[in-house]
């Protein structure tokens, strides 16, 4: 979709893709998202103990998760991950730059770099990056902006939800990038959402965080956690009046916000490392929603379901497996497995079911793998792909 | 080593291994290791929720791990997994039939069973089999015992340590199999060690569980854990006299049985699917052994490291984000990495060094990372191997 509009759609947004050398290709690898003025803002960033001088830099600035923020600067080709004092002055030297750009302070500015790590940012040319991408802020450069966030991801990721609330037309539109790896180095994930709704930033954090934990954060590759996963969410207000707490119109625009991310989770797996199919891993009937969320990433984060799911063998036995190990409480005779329409287990046993259409299933573009622990209440799902030896050739035969 | 002698070599024990038809390929698939009398004995299964039917006869049998036993029946073929009431039935009819041809009482045999899931056990061929094991107990089919409990494994593992305690020679002997896959179903490992070591179940029992802590329990070949695994130690107490408790001897003793337990680790990691290489990950400075062991398995199941181990990729980055994702206790800034000889990065920052010597490390038989967290004196060791291709395509391109 290189030609449609995304992340500038919601009223008060421009953006700018550019090339500036950090990537060798000459593609863009420099891309500046701002609100024409400072607007809520959230922000969530990865969990991982170590991670990157722009992760640093966005917890500095929105120590509690939200604030408000005039725009995100981000590069590809280099993480800036692992890069000690240096690095933390280079991400907060792109902030300050990017701020004079906009008439900004540089605390209202974020940072996020994706690429090599432990390499250090070549500055005179994300400067130069900067002030071209400054200049060029538009509403028509869309296709540039998430080419300029892209890695080796095979396909560029957005969506765009529109809804109405109160009377208003009410746009919310997203960009991801991930599952793609920079040598030498990880699979990152870096997501940027605008919308024009009308929202404060402590209640548009919360709907954040609860939108990124039913998706970004119920996606797994490889069970491999990235050192600067980075997402964050613009709102500028023109789209109405202001959402009261607790109205009905919030939730309506949590609910749109939770499905550009719920979409843009899905496309980061589909588009995952070597992957062939997307996998939804669906857990029901847990002793509670942690149970589920445990056994659901168990089932997502196992090899050997995966490559089965590759071979397209009804493997319900792998899946069994996988919940049995897990920390969430699993009683072997309650237990029940259904693989796209097919019930293959169930409480227990092994089940008569029609091979051929399991098989069927999971060639398709889009596997579903239900269990259901009977125990519960608590219910999760997450997204996953295949793994294939793509897979293996991707992140074994790149050499530092 | 198909000619050399192991499980049989400590006094006081007999074996066999003998084709029943289980396996359709003819191969031995049906392996009886008995004691003369009933020694003392340990065994540890499986920690998954999900477990098959011998597993469950075998804490029926000794349920608190501990007891005196006459000997273990084995099968490969068939697990006898998530096959319900008939299951528990066929494992107990195992456990008579073997009794019945010792002499012994049913509660005094173990049983396991390794190979495809949900489907139920010939018995008929079963029978057959452990009647003709039983006719040839002996000391000269060590060879054959090995090979009966193999499944897809590529090489035969065997381990013996002899030492001296209290003047008398001791001799511990191990056999085991594992990674290797059978339809539809999983790595199972299985391992039974014999000794003439003369010690109390209790004291056995502690010795054990030791040794396959820092043994099987420190292994990882894909992060799956199996519904059957099982270790067992027999002690048959014909060398010397009883080791006292907490005297030398017994430290002695538990030396030698973690030495077999290790070198039957490293062989199933070495053998593991799709592997070229025995990876070691040794963890240290953690800030306790909890934190060192969580964090040598985050680096262990890591796919990005152990695909860059593959590459022979000196991609220490992975490594340091492996530690970092993990629930270890991680501070960027004291944490140093060695990949074979070379640090790659020390306290936090990348640190130059002869990457053709790192180069040259990945790819020989064996490589070691080693990781110190500088917070403190928790150290643990993990083995594994890397991740390769050939790995996706045992597994995906079996059909069920």
């Amino acid at each position: 979709m290189p030609n449609v509009r995304h992340i500038t759609l919601p009223a008060g947004f421009a953006a700018a893709g550019v090339p500036c050398g950090v990537k060798t290709t000459g593609q863009e690898d420099l891309a500046l998202i701002a609100a024409d003025r400072p607007v809520p803002a959230a922000v969530v960033t990865t969990s991982n103990q170590v991670f990157g001088a722009p992760v640093a830099w966005c917890r500095k600035v929105l120590p509690a998760g939200f604030g408000r923020l005039r725009g995100i600067v981000i590069n590809s080709g280099c993480s800036n991950v692992c890069t000690g004092r240096r690095g933390e002055r280079d991400a907060e030297a792109m902030a300050a730059l990017t701020a004079d750009r906009l008439g900004a302070a540089k605390d209202e500015v974020l940072v996020a770099s994706t690429g090599i790590i432990g390499q250090p940012l070549p500055m005179a040319k994300v400067r130069r990056g900067i002030a071209a991408a400054a200049a060029a802020l538009g509403r028509r450069n869309d296709p540039a902006v998430v080419r300029a966030i892209m890695t080796t991801d095979t396909r560029e990721k957005s969506a765009v939800v529109r809804t109405r609330i109160g009377g208003a037309a009410v746009t919310v539109a997203g960009i991801a990038k991930g599952a793609g790896m920079i040598a030498p180095s990880l699979a990152t994930m870096i997501s940027v959402i605008t919308t024009d709704a009308a929202i404060s930033p402590r209640p548009l954090h919360r709907a954040f965080r609860a939108a990124v934990g039913e998706s970004f954060n119920a996606l797994t590759i490889d069970s491999d956690q990235s050192t600067s996963d980075t997402a964050v969410v613009m709102a500028s207000g023109l789209a109405g009046r202001r959402l009261a707490r607790g109205s009905a119109g919030e939730r309506k625009f949590a609910a749109a916000l939770a499905e550009v991310c719920g979409a843009l989770a899905m496309a980061l797996a589909r588009d995952g490392e070597g992957a062939t199919r997307l996998v939804v891993v669906g857990v029901r009937g847990a002793a509670s929603r942690r149970d589920a969320k445990i056994a659901a990433k168990a089932v997502a984060d196992s090899p050997l379901v995966k490559t089965a799911v590759h071979g397209a063998d009804p493997n319900w036995g792998r899946i069994v497996m996988a919940v049995g190990k897990s920390a969430a409480k699993v009683v072997a005779e309650r237990l029940s497995v259904r693989i796209g329409r097919e019930t293959v287990f169930a409480r227990g046993r092994p089940r008569k079911c029609d091979l051929a259409a399991v098989e069927k299933h999971l060639r398709g573009e889009t596997v579903t793998l239900d269990v259901n622990l009977g125990l519960g209440e608590g219910a999760f799902t997450a997204y996953t792909c295949d793994l294939s030896r793509e897979y293996v050739t991707i992140n074994a035969d790149y050499h530092t």
